[in-house]
Order: structure tokens, then sequence, then C-alpha cells
């Protein structure tokens, strides 16, 4: 239990930290949301063919003209390519805007299924499905990256609306091709070059030293698709795990990092941006786990994995959401990872612990309509993954043990993505733990794992909290300094 | 733009106040919400012949003893009575967490069929239907009281399970039954009675004096039923206006408010109750307009109604949330007004601004899960009903150019049902914005609306924030003690 009588999680929780002001003299900062001007008129309409009957493509958000009659937020038809937790989540985001999003999926059962307006089943890799599909959409997006890029980039040339644009899922489809892409445009990233022969890769190994990554070029996910040689003689067997050099391989100078970091950018249809408070991935066996928001980092350190991620972002085309993942080296650099064109599982908190889901941010973007304010509105969160431990029912059984405890724990949210199948690894859900630290979702968090709580007891800070609104720093600071005379102990 | 450092919306805000900590020198008040005792075992299982293939009905949260194959959060379907708006946002909470809807409603084209697992076309009035509806259900529960409560009384004897129970139904939605069962409990309400002819109907205007409401005992909301007659003379065409005393009328004292108040409350299965932050409920031609959370009232206040509203809803049997709407009295009473047995407008707001909204709690009430956590995630909240302001194009014209303002207001979430067919002051949606602060809500709703911010400008209260967890206290009082002595401005 806590006892507050006034303050505020603040719209500034973008970039603000528990850090050091007003002691080390530090600025405050400000969120990365910046409003979008209210009146523009980049959003190119998409061909009549297009529309569909009642449908119409308003421009974004401009106060005073003459409106054509648009029934609730946007009624245009948001097509998305894949069915997956991803495009569950965007269809319940949409369904609360009663926005109407049609899904193109193999699976009849996939999550996104249950929620969406209208499920095609056939393949997102299948340029006759896409475009086939295409002809009920009025924008046409992707939940997963691997979809097939030609034929969105010949819907393109034909006037679909494909946000973001195809050339940018083809960019990052194709992740040694992304490299070079941000490599040009001067982001920063760990040294890559390709190989194609054993003499190639011996030599890449000599130049990078071990251990050195290997890397498939494309069909890359959850660390399906990486290998590590440690040494010399462990290369061939690698590319052989790795289906070989035809496959298309890689290799990558080994990154020893601090901290794994994300931060989700958003970006519209005119080209505005904003950023998402940093956050930090925690992966196990390769696979996303853990999500801590906002990163516990020095401030310096979150503005500086918010600029590079940015400046990814401007270097693509077309609006959306769109995760970076970067690595915070020991040598404080951000070097960028890979990038999702889509939303991501490190955004998964951003639902209940931000004011603008990345959900509902990604189809602000995409229908160009206004971006929305990516801030945290409450102090803390964490997101787990729950993950199969298990093939069949003894997974369930497992994953439901987790979710009873997680129902128990204030603040804590299930997703269930009802998947009909469960094998082990497979995300199968998340539970978000939203609360008014890092220190007490942390301990819910243990509360949850029902880890071990009898070793050194971590003891929570104990301390005053000095907030307040930009106008009200002044104060603060008198505050502050007053505090500190006196040794009451406090944070700002 | 805000800056904060560190800091927490507290789970005691669901009655804690801005006021008078610690000059006052009032004790911190802790939240309503009291987790369950983790076993317990009164979650009395359905007859098997209402299981679905592959469903089981497990008991509540029991750690230690062996699951049954569970797959996700519970696999239970649940079936409810209406798909308006409200079942809506009950199947976009149910779809998160992986739980199928069924829906009946005579509606093709209902908010609830979109996002629904399963939408049966008929009537909740029509005891045959419900009846065919029930047997795919594993628990029936209502989105509107007005159903039939006879037929569901009939199915809850052949062991079909009902939440909450078909009696409190049955008492809700006769509104005159409804006062004489409150009344019997001793929850205070304003004097009431039964009027069937013009001379009883007279007899009452003289005990109560006038103004004096007239109301009809069933099928009343957003209303409707009600009328007053400012005198004796008044009173014949105030009842032809009500249908006639055939028609079922009551009368009630006039109740002069200060300000009208909405408590949600929810009960578990074995009857353990939470309750979520009182909140204002603003109306406007008899309908909800506004909602503000928490309500700007003395802490005093929002104990005695919650306390009313708690002891109002243990009368009654069966598990659910239940919205509590009150009279706060110019001196200082909390009336009971009415009761509705199901997610209520005054809870819209939950979904954004607390940590488990009223839609999710619900299902968690019915299907024997452990309650959730109702505090406020954020400080402060407004939502605000979009209602029909004319027929047709010209109606959703207005609405669009409404949400058009929302999306460009931080904090802003639009909700719209897409109902078909538009009409004056029918609810086609709601925007909820959550801040920091009232003020910060209060100001960003005056822009959503246009208001005339040129008037005498509102001054934001400059001040440090003091906060901190319960186990903070002690140094809080002194860091207040300290800046009190100095002249520093703050609130705790």
């Amino acid at each position: 239990m806590h006892a507050r009588l006034l303050g505020a999680p603040s719209r500034a929780s973008a970039c603000t930290s528990s850090s050091s002001f007003p002691s080390a003299g530090r600025h405050p900062c400000r969120a990365s949301w910046k409003p979008r001007p209210p009146s523009r008129s980049s959003a190119s309409p998409p061909p009549l063919s297009l529309l569909r009957a009642g449908a119409s493509m308003e421009p974004a958000s401009t106060e005073g003209q003459s409106d054509p009659t648009v029934h609730g937020v946007a009624d245009r038809v948001v097509g998305v390519l894949g069915g997956g937790q991803l495009g569950k989540m965007l269809c319940q985001a949409a369904s609360q805007m009663g926005i109407k999003v049609a899904i193109l999926d193999p699976l009849k059962d996939c999550p996104a299924n249950s929620v969406c307006h209208e499920h095609v089943v056939g393949s997102f890799n299948d340029g006759d499905a896409v475009r086939e599909f295409a002809k009920r959409c009025d924008v046409l997006t992707v939940e997963i990256e691997h979809v097939d890029a030609v034929a969105l980039e010949k819907l393109e040339k034909q006037g679909v609306v494909c946000e973001p644009k195809a050339s940018t899922i083809a960019i990052i489809q194709d992740k040694y091709r992304q490299k070079g892409h941000f490599s040009k445009f001067g982001i920063p990233i760990a040294d890559f070059v390709e190989v194609d022969t054993l003499s190639s890769i011996e030599n890449a190994g000599e130049m990078f030293g071990y251990p050195l990554m290997v890397k498939s070029k494309r069909l890359a996910y959850d660390g399906r698709g990486n290998a590590v040689a440690h040494n010399k003689e462990e290369l061939s067997s690698v590319v052989s795990s790795l289906g070989g050099f035809e496959h298309g391989l890689y290799v990558e100078r080994w990154t020893p990092f601090a901290k794994e970091l994300s931060v989700i950018v958003a970006r519209s249809r005119d080209g505005c941006t904003v950023c998402y408070p940093v956050v930090e991935t925690i992966h196990k066996d390769n696979i996303c786990h853990v999500v801590e928001a906002p990163a516990q980092i020095p401030e310096k350190m979150k503005k500086l994995a918010t600029s590079v991620a940015e400046k990814a972002i401007k270097s693509l085309e077309g609006a959306g959401v769109f995760a970076v993942e970067l690595f915070l080296t020991n040598d404080n650099q951000a070097l960028l990872n890979e990038v999702a064109p889509r939303p991501h599982n490190s955004g998964h908190h951003t639902i209940e612990a931000c004011y603008t889901s990345q959900y509902e941010q990604h189809l602000r973007a995409i229908l160009g309509l206004p971006l929305g304010d990516p801030a945290m509105k409450a102090p803390a969160a964490i997101m787990y993954n729950i993950l199969g431990e298990d093939e069949g029912d003894s997974g369930f059984v497992l994953a439901h043990q987790l979710i009873k405890r997680a129902l128990n724990i204030p603040g804590a949210s299930v997703h269930w993505y009802a998947k009909p199948e469960i094998r082990k690894q497979r995300k199968m859900g998340h539970i978000t733990i939203v609360g008014p630290s890092m220190f007490d979702v942390k301990a819910h968090l243990d509360r949850l794992l029902q880890r071990d709580t009898d070793g050194p007891k971590k003891v929570r800070p104990r301390a005053a909290v000095i907030m307040g609104s930009d106008s009200d720093l002044p104060i603060m600071k008198d505050a502050a300094a007053i505090l500190e005379k006196f040794n009451i102990p406090f944070e700002v």
C-alpha cells in the first residue's frame, strides 16, 4: 500500500529518470512527444477503386474545413498482413476506436481471427493472395516483416496505400541489407560483412576476432538464424547449422553489451515522429523474456538511445510504429541491433502503461491521424512473456498456474493470445505489471515467479518524493535545497 | 509538460484526497481493495450438461492443487444478455484475456457483434431465446437489467450459473421494488411511496411537497420514465406522460443535491467486495454527460459514499460489478439513487485510468477468479460521452469533429461503439482523458469542447508535491513540517 495525496506521473516521463535532479543541476527534460501541427495535406488519397462503399479518405485532422461524413474515428478498412498476437492486439485497439481491420493469415484459428472485422485465409507470402486481399482494404500494413515485399511494391505502383512502405519492409526483412542501409545513414552499428565461402568467413573471423556472430540474412526472428562461432574450427559447423552459405549469411563483430534496449518510434504519414520511453529488454535463449519500462539507465543514455532510434526511423519510408532494438555497450555507446517495422514485443506494456498504446499509435500513424502521447501514465511497468514451457496439456497447465498467480498480483494484467497449440518457447501470452515504482513492480514480478525472497532482503529506498509540473520547478528546487540542508532523504 | 523524476500514483488513491495531510493530522487511508484469500471453495460448479467440450470449471485460484487443463485464464464461455456498448467493452476485455463471450441481442449489427466470440440473434426478453442461449454458455450475465428475469430464475433452478443472481436482476429492474429492498436493508434513500390513483399521488404531494419526482417502476433509464410535477395541478398530465397509473408508478421526495456520485463495487463469487474510487457524474438532460474520477469531494464524503455503496451491494445476491449512483446532499448525506447490476457508464474511465477496468473486473468476478485492484494508476481522469447531436449524416459529421479534436489532446482515448445509426442524445462513443491532475484533465476537456478560455484565467496551484509509500510517511511528515516552516508551498 502507498499513501499519496496529490501528484502525477508526468508527460515528461518519456525521458526523465530518478537520477540526479536537482543536486547534479541537470535540466528537467521533456518528452519526445511533439503534437503535430493541426493542418497538413501530405496524406495522399488512395485510388477510388480502393474505396469501400461509404468509406472516405479524409486528410489528417484539419479544423474548419468541411468534413465528409466519416463514421467515428475513421471508416477506412485497415488490412493487416499477418494475424498473430501483434495483429490481435492491433485489432483490439481498432475495436475500441471502431476501426475495421481485415487480416490475411493462413491459419484459420490464428489469434487475430477472434477480434478482426474480417479474416481472409491465405498466405501473406503469396503475391496473388496479397493482391486479392488489398482489394478489400483502404490501407495495407504488416504485423510481420516476412511478407511478399515485391507484391507490395507492385501494389504501391498501382496506387495502393502501404504503410510503412514496401521499400522499408524489403530493407528490413533482409538483415544484411538492413545493416547496409543503416550504415549508409551513419547509424552506429556493429561491424559486419557478408560471407559466402569458407575463406571469406575465415577472413572475417580474423578481422573481427572470436566469438563471432554468424547470421542468416532472411527469415530470422527470436534468435532463429543466429549462431556463434567461438573459434575458427567451429565456423564450418556453424555455417551448416544455419543452412549453408547458399542460405545467405553475414557475420557481425561480437558486441559485449551492458544492456539491451528498445525504443518504439512512431512516424506519421507526414513524417513527424514521437518516441516512447526507452525500455530495457531482457532475453533468455534469444527470446524476449522481460521488458522493464522505463529502462533504469542514466538520462544521458536514454537520450542517446532515443536519438539513434529516431535517426534510424527517419531513414526509412512510410508511417507506423517501429521498434528499434539497441545494444548499450560498456563504453556507453548505443549500437543499433535491428529494427522491426511494426508493433513489437518490447512495446506490449504500452497498452497498460502509456497514454497511447503502440497498437493505437500504429493505427493513428497509418491512417494519417494525429499521433498520440507516448508518455507513461504510471511510473513503472514490467512485461513478462508467457512462453510455452512444455508441449500439450502439461504446457497449458504450467501456463495456467502462472496466470493464476498473476491474477492475484495488484496491477498485473494478463493477455492470453488463445493460440490453439502450445510448444516450448512459443509466445502464448504476456503479463504486464504496472505500479508506482520499478522497485514495486519488480517485487511483484518476484512474487509472480515465486523467486526466493528469503535471501538478503532488498530494502526499498525510503524517502519523501518531490514532484510537480514544469512550472513548479523553482519551488521544487527550493524544497529540495531545504530538505537537503536538514538531511531529510528525498527523491525528485 | 510536466517534470517528474520519481514518484507514483498510489494504490491508496482509491480513498485519498489532496486535502489535509499532514496539517490536519488525518491518517493516510487505504484503498478499499483487499486481496482475496488465496484459497476458497465456494464457487459451485455448473451441471455437467452445461460444460462445453474441452471446457472445465476450475474452482477459484488455489495453489498447489492439481490443475485441470485450462487453456489460458479460463476456458468457460461467458454468455451476456445484451450486446450494446457495455457488452462490447466486456468483449474487448475478454479478448485480451482470451476468454470467449457469447452475446444474445436482437440486433444483427449491435456494437458487441464485431468483437464477441459468438452472437446469437434473439431477444434477451424472450424466455425461450434465453433458455436456448444458455445451453452454449458456462455462466450467464447481463449488460442490461431489462431482461427476462423469470426465465433466468427458472434456469438457475436447473443449475445454470447466473451472475449476478436472477433475484438481484428482478429487484433492480423494478425501481420501486429496488427502493423497497434497500430501504429494508437500512440503506439511506429518499422517501418514496407507490401511487396508483390520483388521490394517492395527491396525498403523496402533500406529504413530500413540491416539486415532486414521479417515476415509472420499470424500463426506466437515462431519465426516461422520470417526470417532475411542480404543483398539484401538474400531477395528472405528468402521470399521463408516464403512461398512466396502469404503467406502475411511484413518487419520490425531491432531493436537492450538491453532487451526483457513483461508486462501482465489484463482488466476487465468494462475497468479497472491492470498491473503485468514488466518481462524480454530471448529467445533462438526465443523461450522463461527464464523469470526473476521482470525485473532488472531502475524504469523509468519499468514505461515506463508499460505505453506503458497499452495504447496498452486500444486500444483493451474486457476483459481478455493480454501479451505485448516489446523491451527495447539501447536508452531507449520501443517499442511494439507484443501482445497476452490471458495468456502467460511470465506470468507462476505469479502462484507461485504473489497474483493473470494470469490464475485466466483471469477468473476474463472475468467473470466480480473484478480483483485481480497482485503484487508479493515473491521478485523474474525465470521461465525456459522445452523444448524438443530430440525426443522420449531420450527426456523424458533428461527432467526427469532436473526435478529431480529441485525437489532438494528450492523454485522450476515443471509444467509438460503431452503432449503425445516430440519433439525438444516443450514446455513440466516449472519450476518456487521463492526466497528472484534475486541473490538467479539465483544461484538456475545455480544449476538447472549445470552451471559452478567454475569461478569468484559472491559475494552476503551484506547489511542490510530496509523496511516498506508507512506509515513507514519517519522512514525508518531517519533510512537510520543514517546508511549512520555510514557507515553501507544498501539497502532500
